[in-house]
Parts: C-alpha cells; sequence; structure tokens
C-alpha cells in the first residue's frame, strides 16, 4: 500500500493533520535540551507515546540525534520503534541527497530495513535527480519522500526564490516533483513523492499545492517558527487531506510554559490543542 | 590554527593533494560491499593505515555508515579517531543543511567535540545563509566547511545550472561562498569555507577558481566517477595549493582489480598512484 495512502487514511481516522517534530534541543544557557529527570531516550519515547492518538506520524530531526554520537542516533532507532509499536507512520527529517550512488545508500538508511528505518524521508533536491531517484525508487514498496521545495526558513528565499529565469527556483523544482511523483499516485489521489513547503510562506504555499496538485504536502514551521494554523493548512485539499503539519519545539518544550506539568503532558496537551486549531482552519476555510 | 591553513601545511609536507574517500559500499550482487574477512571497522580502518603517508585527510562518507545503523555510525567514529592518530585531518561528507537551529545542531555533531567531531564538513546550501551559517561560525575554532558549489553527478546541472537569471545557479552560490569565507583568509591566502566543485566537469572547475579566489576547493569525481588528474587539478592555485582531489571506489575497491594483494595494500598502490598523476598534472600546467 502507497505510503501516501497510508497518511491519509491515518488523518481520516484520527481527524488529524499534525505530526510531532521529535526535535531533542541542544542545552543552551537558559534551557536544557532534556528535561530534568528524563534521558533522551525517555524524553522522546514518552513524548511520542503521550500524543500518539493525536498525531498520524512523527518526524524525528536527525540533527539533534546526531549532535549527540552514537547515543544520539540509538536513542532515534529507539524512537522510531516506540512510534511503529503505536501504529504512528514514520518521516526521517534528513534532507538527504548526494550522487545517485550515495543517495542509493541513503535511501537504503532511511528507507531500508535497518535500524533507521522508516516510513518516509526528506530529500534535498540541489543535486537534481540523480539525487532523488535512488529514494523515488523505495515508493513501490510503500515508502513516502518529501523533497524541499519551499522551506520554513527566514533566508530560504536567497536562492530558493531566484528567478530560474521563467520562474522560481523552487517553482521549477515543484514542477520536478509533480513529474517525478506522476507514476505514484494512490487511491486517495495523493502521491507518495511529496514536498516541503514551509507554513511561514503562506502565498507561498498556495501556490505550491496548484503547482503539485498530487503531492503530499509536509508543511513544517507552524508553531515555534510563527506559521498559524490558517497558514498552515492553505496547502489542503478541498477535503481537507493532502498536507501534514508539523510542530517541534511549540510541543516537545511546552513544559517550559506550563508549570507544574510534566513534559509528556504538556506536549499532549499542545499537541490536541494544535489538532483543533488546524481541523478549526480546515473547517474555516 | 585556521583549518585552510592546517590543510595547506599538509600538503606541503606530504607533497600530496590527494584525499581518501571513505565509502564501504553497500553489497551489490556481484561486490561484496566488505571484503571477505574484514568487518566494517577494519575495512575502512586498515585502509586509513595503509593509505595514510600518502594523503593530507579522508572524507568519509556518512551515506554508507548510515545505511548500517547504529553499528555503522560506530564504525565511523572509529575511522575518524584512527585518522586523527595518524595525524590525518578528517572530511565528513554529510552533506547536510537545514533552518537555523537545526544546522546548528549539525554544526555541533560535525564540528563539535563529539563521537562524530571532524574537521570539516561538506554542507548543502539549498536553504540559504540560515542554514551555511551555523557551519561557518566553528571557522574560528579551527574547523572547516565545503559548501556543495557544482557537484560532480550527471544530473547536477538540473539546477545548479539554471540561469538565476543572470547566471547559473552555482555561479551565485560561488559568489556568496566567496563573500561568506572573507573574513576567514589565513596564512596560506586560502579560506577555510571552502566549496565543492566536482572534477568532472573542468571548465566549471576553472571557473569555479576564478569565482573563488580565496576558497579552497573538494574536488570529487576523481577515478570510478570519470574525472582525470588534469581536471581535477584545474582549481589548484598556481602554487600547486587550494584544491584537493578526492576518489573513493577507486582507492578503496582497487583490490578488485589486483588479484593477490590485500584491499589496505591495493589501496595504497592506487592511492601512491593517484597522488603521483595528481604531482604530475600541477607540474604539467
Amino acid at each position: 500500500m502507497y505510503f501516501a495512502d497510508r497518511l491519509a487514511d491515518a488523518s481520516r481516522q484520527k481527524h488529524s493533520v499534525a505530526i510531532l517534530g521529535v526535535d531533542p534541543q541542544l542545552d543552551t544557557p537558559t534551557t536544557p535540551g532534556i528535561p530534568a529527570g528524563y534521558t533522551l531516550t525517555q524524553f522522546c519515547c514518552e513524548t511520542i507515546e503521550a500524543c500518539a492518538p493525536w498525531i498520524v506520524a512523527i518526524k524525528p530531526q536527525l540533527a539533534f540525534f546526531e549532535a549527540r554520537g552514537v547515543d544520539g542516533m540509538q536513542a532515534f532507532a529507539e524512537a522510531l520503534r516506540t512510534a511503529r509499536r503505536l501504529g504512528l507512520l514514520t518521516i526521517a527529517d534528513a534532507k538527504r541527497g548526494d550522487i545517485g550512488s550515495t543517495s542509493a545508500a541513503y535511501a537504503e538508511a532511511f528507507l531500508g530495513d535497518g535500524d533507521f528505518a522508516s516510513d518516509a524521508v526528506t530529500v534535498n533536491p540541489y543535486q537534481g535527480a540523480d539525487a532523488t531517484m535512488p529514494f523515488i525508487a523505495k515508493v513501490p514498496k510503500g515508502r513516502g519522500v518529501f523533497i524541499l521545495v519551499k522551506t520554513s526558513n527566514p533566508a530560504s528565499g536567497e536562492f530558493q526564490d531566484l528567478p530560474s529565469p521563467d520562474r522560481r527556483l523552487w517553482e521549477k523544482i515543484a514542477e520536478r516533483v509533480e513529474g517525478w511523483g506522476g507514476d505514484f499516485v494512490g487511491t486517495s489521489g495523493l502521491s507518495s513523492v511529496g514536498a516541503v513547503v514551509g507554513a511561514t510562506y503562506p502565498a507561498d504555499l498556495k501556490r505550491a499545492r496548484e503547482l503539485l496538485p498530487h503531492a503530499t504536502i509536509l508543511v513544517p514551521g507552524y508553531g515555534a517558527q510563527g506559521g498559524a494554523a490558517s497558514d498552515a493548512v492553505a496547502a489542503a485539499r478541498a477535503d481537507g487531506l493532502g498536507a501534514i503539519v508539523s510542530a517541534s519545539r511549540s510541543v516537545m518544550y511546552a513544559y517550559l510554559k506550563a508549570p507544574g506539568k510534566k513534559p509528556p503532558q504538556a506536549a499532549a496537551d499542545a499537541i490536541v490543542s494544535m489538532r483543533s486549531a488546524l481541523n478549526d482552519a480546515l473547517a474555516a476555510r
């Protein structure tokens, strides 16, 4: 069964387009990356478990696990196992991409059968079709790919918005993504070759849906990065499917603004609010 | 001491611009990724040890370690330790890049003090300055960054060569790399903010040197990917420094074409030939 169809089914069943970004931040002078009394694995897995009823997938950010070395990678693998056990889909936010033979190894790492195997992975298209095709080759096996199109960060326009030459670079890439995904449209009408488009650029999100009528769009940037629910759902189809919205810091670290609540409980409360806000925004369109 | 200066010193001392791509391939129907009788760690570390006298750095490709899960990441850390013990510089070929806070975690992973700490890392610029700056922030601490400019793969032109609008995208990025690196030019006259430009596009390599007068240029694509020595050295300055040339498969797997030789010995022989070919090509310019 195609990944996009599994995702759409989960969204219907749970009445949710929310996904949990599992981003255990590094320590800062003001905030501990791991709350006192938790191990890295506990913090991630208990948060996933607490949020599970209201989300369709987790999206662990590899950077925060790699920054903790081999122990971090063990925790990443454990977070994936926990999510699978809870019936959640898993999206490795790895933003990988390289020459063909190397992308094939990355595809094996994240869409194969090993420790880091996930249902889907995010992919950086800068190196062109060689970089993306080895990931897309895993789609018939039920895996999904989200290709960076227009990212949520402040400087995303620096290269992505360049006129290249008749349209912006990201629009050109969006057209290619739609083409790459054409052969993999499932019963939901959605392709398992999806796109990443940030909630922080709502006009671009609407434009992306036009350019990508079949893509499942992964929308980061909700919450701590400033994207609003009404912005984030701009990428959804008329039936409310086709866009999944991720929040990370605003959920994982909700406990910092909720005195007396344990981190997993604060995260669950935050995700319940987020799910409602997204559903309300979808209904209000 | 700046990374670029350490690299230039090592090149002078060893009379070599060769670096070893540590790419333990995955098994294929015809070829085992790890030679019979070796573990992953042994294969990598014994190859590094055998090649050490003739190279200035190793460049492990993260994909081939991630594809092997937690054990692979342990082997990656071990390869880095072996290289350091042998006085070699280490370049993590990770091609990372993400929104600012996430790139900062990647910079910590690869340019910090943990298991995966290396002297330099390759960075994907698609997300703009937010993605690159957290890595560049480590340069004053002696670390190096190689930003993807024009990559060696067949489809690299698909987006990198787009007119954007007055020059190709990669040329635009090259100009930015030169700007980012301007504050970090050491006694060698080279910046620790470097660029990746493939040996497979020799005309572009020459053009890259013009656009990047101060960058250390990392040149992949020599050997198995088809780049010749005369092409690869096109990015060097007149004094022969400023470009380092990487070969991976043609060295690690030289034993497949050298019956009777053990893999590390065949790799050492291949790297000796490569070093000579590059030095001859530099002298012949």
